[in-house]
This record gives C-alpha cells, structure tokens and sequence, in this order.
C-alpha cells in the first residue's frame, strides 16, 4: 500500500510539473506515464486517465487554499499582516497556475469542479471581507458601505486573472516578481481608503516592491 | 465584385455569430460555410482557412476600436464623459467576446495578433491615462503620482477581463447589466480619489446602476 501511494503522488507531482510547464491542454495521460518512465497500464491502474488526475489535483489545491482562507479568520489586523497573507494566496494559486491560465475552459470542461471552484471564491470573498473588517477595526480603514462590495470583487477578480493578465502582457515576468506586483497591486485597491496614513503606507509599499525586483 | 464583397461580409458576420454563440474553438471553417448554406469551396474563395477569418475579423474589431480610443482624445472631462466613454468600449468588446473569452490560447495561437492586440492595449492605456488628465485638469479628481499607473493597470484589466469573469461567475449576466455592470466597476476604482464630491458621485452613480438594471 505505501509503495501504490508514492506511485500515486509521484504521477500527481508529474502532472503538475507538466501541465504548468508544457501545458495541460497539450497533455494527456500516456505524457504523464512517458515523463516518468512509467506504462500506461501502470498509471491506469492509479488513475482512470487525465480527467481523473486533474480532479485528484484539485482536490489538493482545495484543501490547501481552505487551510489558508480559515486560518486567516479574524487574525489581519495591519496592512502587513495582509501583504504576507495576500503572498500566501498567490503561491499557493502559482502551484496550480495551468488551472487558473485556462480557467473558463477547464470550468467548461468539469462541471463538478466548476461548483467547487465558485464555493472556494466565495470562500476568498469571505476571508477577504473579514480582513477588511479587521483593518476598519483596527482604524487602518474606512470603506464607504456602498463601495465595500466593489472593492472586494476588485481584489478578488486580481487573485484571480493575475496569471491570465501577466500571459496576455508582453513582458512577462518571473514568478517572485510577479506574485509581489500582484500584491502590491490588490493592497493599493485599499490605499486610497486610509485616510491620512495613505501616502505613508503607499510609499512603504512603493519602497518594499522596489526592493523586492531587485 | 459587389457581390464578392457582400458574400465576404455575410461569410465574417456569420463566423462572429458563431464564434460567439458557439465558442470558436468548436467552430471550422466548413461550420461557417455550412450555416450560410454555401459550399466550403465557395468559402475557400473567400477566405484559406478559419485563420483567414480570425484575422479579418480582429482588422474590424482594431479599426473600430482605434476610431473609438482616439475620437475620446482631450474630450473626457466629466465623470460622465466618461461612463458614456467606457460604456461605447465594452460594447465594442462585447461584439468581439469570442476573443476575449480565450483571450491567452487565441494570443498563443496567433502570435501576430498578440503583437497587434497589446499595441490596442498599450493604446487604451493612454486613452484612460488622458481621460484622467482631463478629470484631473477639471479638478474632478486627484490621484496620487505613484499610485496613477496601478489605477490605470486596474482600470485596463478590468475592461480586458470582464468577460472571462462573467464566465467564472455562477450567475451570469445579460450583456446590458454586464455592461452596465463592468462600466460601474471601472469608475469605482477612481471614485475614492475625488475628494469631497465622492460620495455624491458614489450615490448617481449607484442609482444608475440600479435603475439600469431593471
């Protein structure tokens, strides 16, 4: 049994290297055997082909995102506390990038993982409704009622197409850049609502994400 | 050649119908021949391929919407100038949406069109970039020096992504609250940097937004 779980893990870890590296649509499950010098018939017996690789992969990007969304709850209380959480999102997000490049046709393509995926982005919203809650208590904060929803959809719609944003521009960057631009860029979403302290944290911001390209 | 013509445009009309009705990756070129009752030979005339027909259609698509960003130039200097702007751009889009739905695969799959699709977006970057000079000449609004490029980066994605959103989200809009929608979202984002006038702004511009809606 412990031998077929590492085989198990081992065609997951694959999978995952080659549908974020070579791309998923140009995959198929015979790839994936080929890559680790395994049979078919030997990955078969793991996993009924690709369709049950991708579901078994996004079972474990699920739970990890849940991990990070719950563990948050009710402990952000500056802008600092958010950039290092709002960093954790995205790598965990950049681990499992083929799903977010090709988002609208993989949700197309599974139906099933279509509805799990809209539960853990409202999961998102929550935890991100919550951290906001946190730095209007905190005073760090003050959002106009009617804008809060808004401003919401804007951070989580750049969670979200960050990838798809970064594959569409043509200077593309390396991952590490590219989750701290995005960082930077969903806390300046909020910026503009602190009040006097707003050009004070925009120029730690500034100052951090200069430090961090180079 | 009056009729060449003629039997050229209903041929590009009806891919884009198709296109994007159906979902253009579902969609050849013997498809469109097919729902126009004509012989794929007849086609064949007209256009090599499906390729042919994606590349006339994106030469409509760029010219109408260059018309659109320069007529805007030095002209924006309400908040309303610039639903109305924001509002022709989304309906330009909304008629070109097959593209933007499989936005990165089309750009990997047509890499001169990816040249020519980020010249457009580098394009409506200065359009929204002078839209907000003359907001902020008519003192309408005052946004922050170094923050300016990260709203103008929010306000681009925004009008380059609402569509795959759309289709990420469990309740999907029709195309006049979408648009109506997207164009809220967009003037959301400068909303925070007008001072005084806000909230009052913030107010119209949710009523009008709810009573477009129904």
């Amino acid at each position: 049994m412990a031998k077929g779980q590492s085989t198990r893990e081992r065609i997951l870890s694959e999978s995952l290297r080659l549908f974020n590296e070579e791309g998923e649509p140009e995959q198929s499950a015979v790839d994936v055997a080929n890559a680790l010098g395994m049979s078919p018939g030997n990955l078969y017996y793991h996993f009924k082909g690709k369709d049950a690789i991708i579901r078994a992969l996004f079972d474990g990007f699920e739970e990890e995102m849940r991990v990070i969304l719950r563990g948050s709850r009710g402990r952000i209380t500056s802008i600092e506390d958010n950039w290092v959480y709002i960093y954790i999102i995205l790598e965990e997000i950049y681990d499992f990038r083929f799903f977010y490049r090709g988002l609208s046709a993989l949700l197309d393509r599974y139906p099933d993982l279509a509805v799990r995926f809209r539960a853990l982005l409202a999961e998102m919203r929550d935890a991100i409704d919550d951290s906001l809650d946190g730095l209007e208590q905190a005073e760090a904060l003050d959002i106009h009622k009617r804008l809060r929803p808004v401003v919401v959809d804007q951070i989580i719609s750049t969670l979200t197409f960050w990838l798809s944003r970064d594959a569409v521009s043509a200077n593309s960057l390396e991952s590490s850049s590219l989750i701290d631009k995005t960082v930077f860029e969903a806390i300046a979403l909020v910026v503009p609502y602190m009040g006097d302290a707003s050009v004070e944290t925009l120029n730690t911001l500034i100052d951090r994400y200069e430090a961090a390209k180079t």
